[in-house]
């Protein structure tokens, strides 16, 4: 049984009152490219991360805009910002470290949000059905070829809204050595 | 069975020759810090690696000199660079792609030697017999934790001057969610 794969790159996802502090009053993101999962898309935005030891420039902003700010970076953008981030399921975000963010218009210390997204899996609800899984259930992932690897405690999120795809961030794709649409396998524990 | 794991950062081995020209003539590498294994040792002197799209600064070199000349990068430094590194075990590096290496007094196109470092375990003798394997096996091991992962097609290699410790690169390391010295176990195939 497999689904394909993609790696996500650092990027932020902002509150509509962190949009307007950043860009200006009663601005609205804009629309750059959609992405995988229907209704989420790149916007044009871009933002700085400031930690204690070092600046992100030009972090990509998704749309729409979010209830919560919160920041998706990796284990070596961590290290680069002098914040080390947890391993978070989006929108679990209490008690993680903040961060300054710097728009254009101007800037924002946000108290919580820093995160590294915890590897995921979207699947429209006849997916979950095929695969014999349900939301919220841990799997394993296998991948193929020279530098293939398990990825193990593997959450399943299961949603009518969502498109089949696994997440994974840039290094954890990088140390499998999969692209973007590579097929891997699900193992149901 | 368990046994400890390194993440080594990008880094570069030269020859003789090169030292000299990226050195100045006679020029002998200089000792920063004794590695894990016995007579490896991280050197004072850094370069540049220069590639199509983009340069890193500051790579370490390793000591002692070797017969040839081989930068170990990750995938993330290879699209920084604009040279995709073939994952490669240490010393095969016929047929990689090369870049411009620039040190203080002089630099050098090697047309080889851009490789990412396959993942690989150093073992004593007396470990091999311990652990039952042999030089040039390929087995599993399992990390520990919320990011863990299974790394398949591990390299063993064998020798009585090798201390016991798995190799793998920044990228693979952080995917793991591990740190220098944690232990993960080994699994024969």
């Amino acid at each position: 049984m497999k689904l394909p794969i993609a790696l996500s790159n650092r990027h932020i996802h902002l509150s509509k009152e962190h949009i307007e502090i950043l860009f200006g009053e009663g601005y609205e993101l804009t629309h750059f490219k959609d992405l995988s999962q229907p209704g989420q898309y790149a916007c044009n935005e871009k933002v700085d991360i400031v930690g204690p030891k070092g600046t992100i420039k030009g972090v990509r902003v998704l749309g729409p805009a979010r209830p919560q700010t919160q920041a998706e970076v990796s284990f070596a953008d961590g290290f680069a910002l002098g914040i080390m981030p947890p391993v978070k399921d989006s929108g679990d975000i209490e008690g993680t470290p903040g961060a300054k963010i710097v728009g254009p218009k101007g800037e924002v210390e946000i108290d919580k949000g820093i995160i590294a997204a915890a590897r995921h899996i979207h699947m429209h609800t006849d997916d979950a059905e095929k695969f014999n899984v349900v939301d919220k259930q841990r799997v394993k992932i296998k991948t193929f070829g020279e530098r293939s690897v398990v990825f193990e405690n593997v959450l399943v999120r299961v949603h009518p809204t969502f498109a089949l795809e696994m997440h994974v961030d840039v290094e954890e794709g990088n140390a499998a050595g999969v692209k973007n649409g590579d097929m891997v396998e699900l193992i149901a524990e």
